[in-house]
């Protein structure tokens, strides 16, 4: 059987009833939402399973599936740390405080530019796992597209010597200048489109870049390429990248573009960021998901973050190789039409 | 100031006093054996640290540099799961206690295969991490190499259709004959050496393998190669990999390997495997290390764990395309003399 269709029945037969977010949670870290999708239509299509309201539940077909091939093994991430591998010190809960607060007026994600923020504690998550590698003090430190509004919760930290934000997004920018002067914050903010030549003044002048990239391949190859067109030598990279919408395939490209920097992969830790999709004020996308669904699930009304990204962090050994020339503007494709189907 | 340079000093001044292995365990993750070495024979060429007895500690100059530079924001890992991802949940804690037991009588490391086996918590986590993929149930697994003895662990979930090992060591190969005769457990194991032609039969026709690799270029090509050699199509391969006797340009290779062989990294995540090297009967890595120091540190008599591997995970897109030839035989390099210092 294949495994999607294994996990599926297992989780609904497991719980007896599901909702749609919890599955789409509990397989963000394996599958695209375009298989689980396609999975999910093919076995109402074969009558394994069927909705109940907002909730899928088994039919009889389904659970004979089920009982047949169950295991009482069942292998769970870490609960106190959610397989994240770093967990919310202490020492950290007053940044995650401030930080909780700052960020409450935060502008909400516009679809025009696939935005879309992650949990506070993942961010602050980043931030401590930043740390434990040493990559944070003292260091100058480039933030590209950033509406997730890590640049403020490192400089709570007072641990880098500079942070630098790229952006497009007026508001965004307009924001982040805001929140820095008033809290007299170290962020310098510019407004600027990945697609634009690099600005002279920031090539080759970070230790470290971090950015969520668009998800297309013309997006992976800017925003890892202007990473890079950032770095000084021996440079470091973190960026998130989901399966959810990024296939694998994906991952292969993205994978090669750090080989072909002169870059070396040292973290790949699935489930790291999650995405609170569900409240963003300004789109929903499990409505957008439903409605390519060949059920009649209604809206779950949950707050589950089952949108999630992989982190991944490499280092450039010695000098950095760039991807894409600083000087030149590049197209960029903004959506995936066979992948992001989160978007209205 | 250097990263390594700092991270020592932060380490030894937040404790007053440290044991080696100590230093070792907390740079497992991060810098080479032969870096740690070096940089405690400058510091104390230098005057910034030095010794007591089996302790190092911090000369005067060595506490200012400290006072200057400690920082409040510490980043632990998650002290449940240690960083792994996974713990050992209670269905999961018969199986540990099983293998403990079955294993008490294994064969010692010896130094001319350059083995070492893993603590035993750590093949269970391994064989869980894998069953939280979906990777075990009814798979067909191979095992290139067993010291570890991870192929009983995996026989004792009753998960996978077949279990097979290859091993060059005569001891591991009756060891385990016996062990899965007298415990009635589906392992099959074959004895044989990396170097020669890929056995015709187990040739794609696993869905998984698993192995430590040799830390040397041509070891990690014939390991990596081998478990290629053995995988279907959209097969899975796991391996281990250190810090401390594979610096990064060896990573930046598998890495290559892995693309090339159409497959996609899913996951690295560091410390995953801990190595008890100073309770081995056969040799002690830990005195071996004491000679290269120039320091007067007598032996810790510690258990701490301090050898490490990061786990990694991938998968082949579609078919597999081989790295070496299955019915070529290649030479092969044991040792890299420039960084495996563990070894008498």
């Amino acid at each position: 059987m294949e495994k999607i269709i294994f996990q599926i029945i297992n989780l609904i037969g497991e719980k007896e009833k599901i909702l749609f977010p919890e599955i789409l949670e509990n397989l963000a870290d394996y599958y695209p939402l375009k298989e689980v999708v396609k999975t999910l239509n093919k076995l109402a299509k074969d009558k394994l399973i069927t909705n109940e309201d907002s909730y899928l539940i088994l039919m009889e077909k389904g659970k004979a599936v089920y009982l047949k091939n169950k295991t009482s093994l069942k292998a769970k991430l870490c609960e106190y740390c959610l397989g994240k591998r770093v967990v919310i010190s202490e020492e950290f809960k007053p940044i995650l405080e401030k930080f909780s607060v700052l960020v409450q007026e935060r502008p909400a994600p516009i679809v025009e530019y696939i935005q879309g923020y992650m949990k506070e504690e993942d961010v602050i998550r980043r931030v401590i796992f930043m740390h434990s590698y040493n990559d944070l003090k003292d260091k100058d430190i480039i933030i590209i597209g950033d509406d997730d509004l890590l640049s403020i919760a490192l400089a709570l930290t007072k641990l880098p010597k500079r942070i630098v934000v790229l952006d497009i997004d007026d508001r965004i920018v307009n924001f982040l200048k805001e929140i820095s002067r008033k809290e007299n914050l170290n962020v310098e903010v510019w407004k600027y489109n990945i697609k634009e030549p690099f600005p002279k003044k920031l090539r080759r002048k970070f230790d470290l870049f971090s950015c969520e990239p668009l998800e297309t391949y013309s997006g992976l190859k800017l925003f890892i390429g202007r990473g890079i067109n950032a770095l000084k030598k021996n440079g470091i990279g973190y960026f998130g990248l989901t399966i959810q919408e990024a296939s694998y395939p994906k991952w292969r490209y993205v994978q090669q573009l750090i080989l072909k920097a002169n870059g070396v992969i040292t973290d790949v830790i699935k489930g790291f960021s999650s995405y609170p999709v569900n409240s963003y004020s300004s789109f929903n996308c499990e409505e957008v998901l439903l409605k390519r669904l060949k059920l009649n699930l209604t809206y779950s009304q949950s707050d589950i973050a089952w949108y999630k990204s992989t982190m991944v962090r490499f280092e450039i050994l010695g000098e950095p190789k760039n991807l894409i020339a600083p000087d030149k503007k590049y197209p960029l494709v903004f959506k995936d039409e066979e992948e992001d189907i989160t978007i209205p």
